[in-house]
Formats: structure tokens, C-alpha cells, sequence
């Protein structure tokens, strides 16, 4: 417990929920374990979090926005040859699922059983990333330098996450510490890249 | 029981056996459950296959490969442009699985538990399905149809089958009822086409 005389922020409750999700477990972490943490009553808590549900949903989408910003940031480059940026931005996906499951894995599988309670959240964590993906092909279409199969850059898009899928949807986390699994992002990156270029 | 004069062979005791396995589940079901559903001795049941696990084994290479003398056919056929074989190929690897899980759901669950028992059984069927792709990537640049990335064409099989796998791979099961799945498959199909096809 860590008495504190910060205000309680929404972005602390989220902070102290994850340490207790890892201390305790998706299935047996309640709220008053996270204001125990804070050293504040509960009440304060759902002050914040209207339900153990909301709190739940707030910090898995918190979980997914971790490294969606660096990535947003890829997409919008406009100093680098389209499938330049779209490579970069798909290695850097990948080495973002790699290092969550492999840096914690308990958390990860944490994160696994929440993932699977908020799929609405789960959604629109995909919608961002295939939103970028098209914002990506939109502009590898406006100079030139892409061409699609169907006029909606969106489908495009959704493709390309649909077909990289082996190296970011968790269902795969055990094989990626399989050492050819570069070489398998690299085959199938290349291969995408190949058919969005403009020859 | 169904006591025949036919005699037994492995085949009989497969079709038993998927049988027992339907009907008990893949925790329960015995040799002695195979060999009372044929009206033999489990003794006869053994002399075809050692053990219980051999049995098991050899009872999820016939589901694997149920499917995979038809795709060989396909993958073999040089009447047709290899664009539009390969995309007949992974059509019908896709409705052959559809089917699998969504006619009997009960037994695609059972095979999903000895799928998991038997990986060298699946890592040769995955293997012979990519040997498969490989044939119709190499006709079709035999033929200056189709451009790859790299030297080899199995690396490019290898893609295109992790590029699908959304389509193929069991995991994904919950999600080929869903209505845009055959678009979203389409998708990348046809992105993978644009790559493969030379311009």
C-alpha cells in the first residue's frame, strides 16, 4: 500500500489496476485491491471508473494504445518512398506485439483474457491501425508510387493488416521466438510491397 | 456394435475410431471403444496400430488430408493461367475448411484438440500444402507469368501461405461465418495477385 498526496488521477488508477492485474490475475483482482494500492477508498476509485467493467475496458484499451502513437507517427512521414514507410511501420508493429509478449509474458497473458472480455475495444484498436495503413497507401497513391487492386485504399489497407496478421495478432505469440520467423515477415512484406509498387 | 465378416483394415478402424472419438470426445474415448464399435478384440485393433497414440496420429493425417488430393489436382493443372490457378487453390483450400468447421462443429473441435497433440503431423501437412503452392508459383514463372521477390519460389509459397493464413488457420474458425469474410479473403487474394503477376 502507498499512502500518497497526489490527486488521483484517472491515469494512476489505470497504473495501480495493471500492478494488481499482474499481482493477482485477471480473475481475481477487484477494486478494492486497486484501492488498496492507492491507499484511497474505493469510492474514489469508481469515482473515476463508474464500474469494475469500465476500469477493465480502460486499461486494456490503455494495453493497446501503447504503442499506437510511434506508429501513428510512422504513417504520417512524407520524407520517405511509401513502401519505405509502409515496411517500417509494419517491422514496427511487429517488434511492439514481440517485446509485449516476450519482455512480461504473465502480463501478456493477462492482457490476453481482457482482450477477449472488451471486444469492442479490440475493434476499434484495429479500426486506428487499418486507418493508418490507409492513410499510408492513400498517400503511396497520391505521388505515384502505389497502385491498388480496388479504388478504396481502406480494402487495401485492411488487406494488408489481414495478411501480416501472423506477425501481430496474438493468437501467434508462441512462434515469434521461432528464429525463422524474420525471414517469414520479411517473405511476406516483401511480397505485399511487391504488388502495391507501381512498376 | 456392428459385428461384420469384412475384414478389418486400417481404414475400417479410422473410420471407427473418428467415430468413437465423435461420440466420447478426444479425453475419453479408448482402443477398447474402437474395438467394441468394429466387434473385435482390441488385440486386432493393436496389430494395425501399436498404440492408442499411433492411432490418434494416424486418425488426424486422414482428416488433414482429406482435402489435400483435390488441391493437389488443382495445384497441377496447366490448362489454366497461373494467377487464376493459384486463386482457384486457395479458394478452395478456404471452403474446404469452412466446411469442416462449420458442418460438424463438434468433431472440427475434437480435431482441434489432436491437432495439438500431433504437431509433426500438422507441420508435414502445412508442409505439403506450401510444396503444393510452390508447384503452381514455379509453373507460372516457368512460363514468365508471375515475377517473385526472391531467387526461390518455396520462399514465396511460404508468403503466400502465411499471407492467408486468416483462411485457413484453425484459430480463426469464429471467424469465417462472419458475412465479409469472403470479401476481406478477396482482398487478399487480389493484392497478393497484383505482386505475384508480372506487368
Amino acid at each position: 500500500m502507498a499512502m500518497s498526496t497526489e490527486p488521483l488521477t484517472a491515469e494512476r488508477i489505470l497504473v495501480a489496476t495493471e500492478e494488481v492485474l499482474r499481482r493477482y490475475g485477471p480473475a481475481k483482482a477487484t477494486v478494492v485491491d486497486v484501492a488498496r494500492q492507492l491507499g484511497v477508498s474505493h469510492g474514489s476509485v469508481y469515482r473515476h471508473f463508474r464500474t469494475k467493467a469500465a476500469l477493465r475496458e480502460a486499461v486494456t484499451e490503455r494495453w493497446l494504445n501503447r504503442s499506437t502513437d510511434l506508429l501513428r507517427g510512422i504513417a504520417a512521414r512524407q520524407d520517405l518512398e511509401s513502401g519505405v514507410v509502409l515496411r517500417l511501420w509494419l517491422s514496427e508493429l511487429f517488434q511492439a506485439k514481440m517485446h509485449k509478449a516476450g519482455d512480461d509474458p504473465e502480463l501478456f497473458q493477462t492482457y490476453e483474457v481482457l482482450l477477449r472480455e472488451n471486444s469492442s475495444v479490440v475493434e476499434e484498436h484495429i479500426a486506428e491501425l487499418v486507418g493508418q495503413l490507409t492513410t499510408i497507401i492513400r498517400f503511396g497513391l497520391e505521388r505515384g508510387e502505389f497502385t491498388v487492386p480496388y479504388e478504396s485504399p481502406a480494402v487495401s489497407a485492411r488487406a494488408v493488416f489481414d495478411a501480416t496478421g501472423r506477425f501481430h495478432d496474438p493468437v501467434y505469440a508462441a512462434e515469434w521466438s521461432r528464429r525463422s520467423i524474420v525471414d517469414d515477415f520479411g517473405a511476406v512484406v516483401d511480397l505485399l510491397l511487391q504488388g502495391l509498387r507501381k512498376r
